[in-house]
């Protein structure tokens, strides 16, 4: 059993201008998929890029949109979003209070984010 | 793109005598693992039993321990687990309110709890 918390991992920048941090990765022994929590800071989004693998998500504080593939969707804390392979899709901070949101992607997929 | 939440979901029974919500799930078009949302009213835990498969594990509300392998650690939100596969783990609530955990595992692996 391995176990962390949001406080005490390490916070990094990514290039889109939203921090991560990794919770549970391969590193720590993950067989299959990685978590991490990233915050979305007021007037910030995330790049919008695709990715050729999932995001699982789930929101943890704050309210914001989801903007992909002509949908904007509201989102807030309980809420959960699978993005599947290739699909566009945007997180953005529509509030001052920071967007918190857990992300799981199968592991080694964004190692350029650790 | 998929988006549900917590309110929005069914809650089910477990045979251990907590609830559980299937948020984002294999039928819902999950490439490789499913997200759950676990509820451990007062007095409650999980079945302690071990599994041959990875949980990742995010605390949402509430307070409890995870005994397992001769541990008891404290959780409490913001916390994550790595549960490696064949490790015993059993959560228990240790409050009088509800402990919330997210809970993902490989898909297809669960599927007697939906």
């Amino acid at each position: 059993m391995y176990m962390t918390s949001i406080d005490k991992t390490e916070e990094k920048a990514t290039p889109s201008g939203v921090t991560v941090r990794w919770l549970l990765t391969e590193e720590a022994g993950a067989p299959l998929f990685e978590m991490r929590y990233f915050e979305i800071g007021k007037g910030r989004s995330t790049s919008g890029r695709p990715h050729p693998f999932e995001h699982e998500v789930y929101v943890v504080r704050g309210k914001g949109t989801i903007e992909g593939d002509g949908q904007t969707i509201a989102i807030q804390p309980g809420d959960a979003i699978l993005i599947l392979p290739g699909e566009r899709h945007k997180f953005i901070n529509t509030t001052d209070d920071p967007l918190g949101i857990i992300c799981l992607i199968p592991k080694g997929k964004e190692n350029e984010l650790k």
